[in-house]
């Protein structure tokens, strides 16, 4: 108990933040009550995603704080994309083993900063002395009736992602082995891993038309198979058109490098189906956002998930993702 | 990294929460989706409120999982309470040492009572392994314009708190100190340090009433001066009117122990003020709710917080309170 230990008062998440998020005409009341006081448009629903990253589980406690504080919101507002929302205000509570003051300050800068390109406002906070870890809760709309979920799904519709698969898990994979590598695909590669983008602007756009979506955060596998699970659908995928980075392709040496790409997991991409009509408005789509989306399979009555070489034969992984706690 | 730990899938929330706690027709999309989808009252405000307790700083590692469980919404919807919010939704953001399954089970237990308690939803969570620590968030509707903030007190007003006060430091004190204490006082105290009773109720009589309100988790001085410093006032108070246990009021041997009454914290009583003229208001609710509600003292001009003795004379505390981080 540190009950007891004489601090004066030093109110760490408003003295970094203030001025460094948005004040948003919806905040009533915002940092510095017991509660913050929050007006959710009438003809909306709000979305709320909580997550937690830990040092030494979900990152290195050496990685840069600009890139942690850039991550711990990132992969919450991801999870908003995968269900159509609009980010709207964030809370954070931060468990920190001491107060190393620039760190905070650059944790801080990384955040607030993703914050301000989603105009998202920190509304309330918490921080305590402890292990070093991160829990951020995001809050977001979405019109009534019209949020993604994972059950939509349906036989016979294509299969999407954004992005390239597998970076993140190749950047670990270079940290935690070594090996030579490209000074190039580095800093790409690291990058991908550490600063991950949001696909928010998919998210909205996918609203009236996707069947189902979710973001991919313990690897393609694990996570189309939440929409299969979710649907009571199976679905067929195709190795050869993943679309990966030019760094993931030149790493392929062996057949076992592809479990990498479906089971690596930290893509903070999306995953979603969408009926075969919608073919040409998802070309049309990628193109305005200067992104790739690109279609990896399709749904079908059988359950399960089978992914297929380019000779057509059945490819099975080692394993299919990353989940905390087994059973 | 664990990322390549191979684990199976277990949703260790899901799995103890499913059916534990009440189904609200607010939340339109609850656990199992990668945002919950929940509605709010058109005629309301969201409160929000977060809040983290991390092992052998907020509590011991032996404590029982129930009282944790307990503990950890409680302390929560006591910052409801402050607002004069009703509670509707929680989130659990729980960091695991490792799944040990009567530990898990009893944890939830002791949420899940308290939240059926007061009809709140568990709708979204994240379980991950780590050191242990708990965060959760809660949200509550308030009317719009009727929430209850630290910033109105006014000049004459009267100041109150619920219950009573050092309770939970006294209980503290003696698992710390150990020392001779009567059985029925042990189990009273640590009833009163494990399982505060968020006080929900009288946030929400208090509406319409108290001109500001605060739930006291640091330290009656602490956090009553978080009353003055917003409201820009001062007060006074007298020592001998705070509310105390007959255990409370048996430990005090010396001057300094009053201390432990005014600065030990973890009471998760509220603190508020109101004018003169609602006194007899003030009677007729703690009647109604069986809880004592005791006048203290009044806010004056003078800015600062003052505590005077039986004899009128100025008493100054060794410490005014807990808090996390120093500056």
């Amino acid at each position: 108990m540190n009950k007891h230990r004489e601090i004066a008062e030093f109110n760490l998440i408003k003295h970094y933040f203030s001025a460094l998020t948005p004040a948003r005409r919806d905040v009533q009341l915002g940092i510095g009550d017991d509660a913050a006081l929050l007006k959710v448009p009438h003809d909306r629903v709000l979305a709320v995603s909580i997550d937690t990253l830990v040092s030494g589980v979900h990152f290195y406690s050496d990685v840069s704080p600009e890139s942690l504080g850039h991550k711990a919101l990132a992969v919450n507002l991801s999870d908003l994309a995968a269900m159509g929302a609009q980010p709207a205000w964030v809370t954070l509570a931060l468990t920190l083993p001491e107060i190393d003051e620039p760190w905070v300050s650059a944790f801080c800068r990384g955040f607030a900063k993703l914050a301000t390109d989603y105009g998202v406002q920190l509304v309330g906070g918490d921080t305590t002395l402890g292990p070093l870890s991160i829990t951020v809760q995001v809050h977001g709309f979405v019109p009534s009736g019209e949020g993604l979920r994972r059950s939509g799904a349906q036989v016979g519709d294509d299969i999407y992602v954004t992005g390239c698969l597998g970076d993140a898990a190749l950047a670990l994979h270079h940290i935690e082995s070594g090996g030579a590598v490209d000074v190039l695909d580095i800093a790409y590669l690291k990058r991908r891993l550490e600063r991950p983008e949001p696909r928010v602007e998919v998210g909205l756009a996918l609203r009236q038309m996707a069947t189902s979506a979710i973001d991919i955060s313990d690897g393609l596998l694990a996570d189309l198979t939440h929409i299969l699970q979710s649907s009571g659908v199976g679905a067929c995928l195709e190795l050869e058109k993943l679309p990966l980075s030019r760094s993931v392709a030149d790493s392929l040496r062996k057949e076992d490098d592809w479990t990498r790409v479906v089971a690596g997991g930290d893509d903070y991409e999306l995953c979603f189906t969408l009926p075969e009509v919608d073919r040409i408005q998802i070309g049309e789509l990628a193109n305005r956002l200067g992104l790739p989306i690109t279609r990896i399979g399709y749904i079908e009555e059988k359950a399960g998930l089978r992914c297929f070489k380019r000779d057509g034969t059945l490819w099975v992984p080692e394993r299919s993702g990353y989940q905390h706690f087994a059973s």
